[in-house]
């Protein structure tokens, strides 16, 4: 990679919901900038979304966020589990779309079970037909941390799954994953890396 | 839309992880060909892959499900929760990863709830840490069946996302929800639609 501009770095997960999503975004903006990047934020607070429709208000969200990735180079995303077994569904989703545009996605997990491990603890809980669980459905087991679309495209991309236990209760917001993954891409801008990002 | 062949549409949903995943793969497809398209779907059977590491089976599942996305013209999802408030996060991937190759992209769930009232509900249940819920976190409340950046996607593109109530027990395979997303992509080919397909 020679490319003199500091990269720009999608910051994908469930922080847009934590109590303060403005300062938890600052925050990862902060620590990216240590190593040189500039962290690109969902920030919805820069839209003007006060007396709109609910429906236009997320027309906008999504627009602005769909731009945003647009302006990246790269993702980094929170698969920490969110309301359920699995990552938070929008983030799935930034991933994805990352991806296609064939730009490298990194990934972490502030949650150490794998996913069949997940799924096995939340179907012992025994829940109901809406939680979207029942005894004859099949659990992927890859030993990974996700569904295999998420952890192949990070893998892929010439980056690992960073999965770590945090402090219970800070799951959501816990850095110390999120450092190893700019840790990794600075390891790229040194030219250091074990494996070279594809396509950076 | 003024193409001669087929359409060709991805089916991304959890029924790859019903018992007999084969079979809801050529149930769907034989639906689709009922109105004249032609469905893909991520169908592992055609790998081999027996004797292989876990890693490698799922990078090869992995590469051939981009694959067969890039061949489609269409995504329609299933969007049913899936182990949690939120539904299969490889599905969401998916979907993402279509909207960023600029094609169009439908969707469906067979749980009437909206997003907030299954996040109400899954939260008043009350759950660990593990399964990434606290009282803190902010729901995304928009009257919407997913979290915004999936419905919006599907939104525009100019299709509306399904929601329909099935029989409980058959929430990941019932198809009334597919086939009105068929009828949907129809009405595009016959040009009787209200808005027509974004990038068709």
């Amino acid at each position: 990679m020679t490319q003199k501009q500091p990269l720009r770095i999608y910051l994908a997960g469930p922080e847009v919901f934590l109590p303060d999503p403005i300062e938890a975004g600052r925050r990862k903006c902060a620590l990216a900038l240590r190593y040189g990047f500039i962290g690109l934020y969902p920030l919805d607070a820069a839209l003007t979304l006060d007396g709109l429709p609910k429906a236009e208000q997320a027309r906008r969200i999504s627009a602005a966020n769909e731009d945003l990735m647009r302006q990246a180079d790269v993702l980094i995303a929170n698969l920490t589990p969110f309301r359920g077994v699995s990552m938070d569904s929008g983030t799935a989703f930034e991933v994805g779309f990352m991806r296609a545009l064939g730009r490298p996605v990194l990934g972490y997990t502030n949650v150490m079970p794998d996913y069949a491990t997940r799924a096995a603890a939340f179907r012992q809980r025994g829940f109901s037909t809406d939680d979207g669980d029942r005894p004859d459905l099949q659990v992927e087991d890859f030993d990974a941390a996700e569904n295999l679309m998420i952890t192949c495209a990070i893998e892929a991309s010439g980056a690992s799954v960073v999965r770590q236990t945090v402090a219970p209760g800070l799951e959501i917001e816990h850095l110390g994953g999120f450092e190893l993954c700019l840790q990794q891409l600075q390891r790229q801008m040194l030219g250091t890396a074990a494996t070279p990002l594809h396509r950076l």
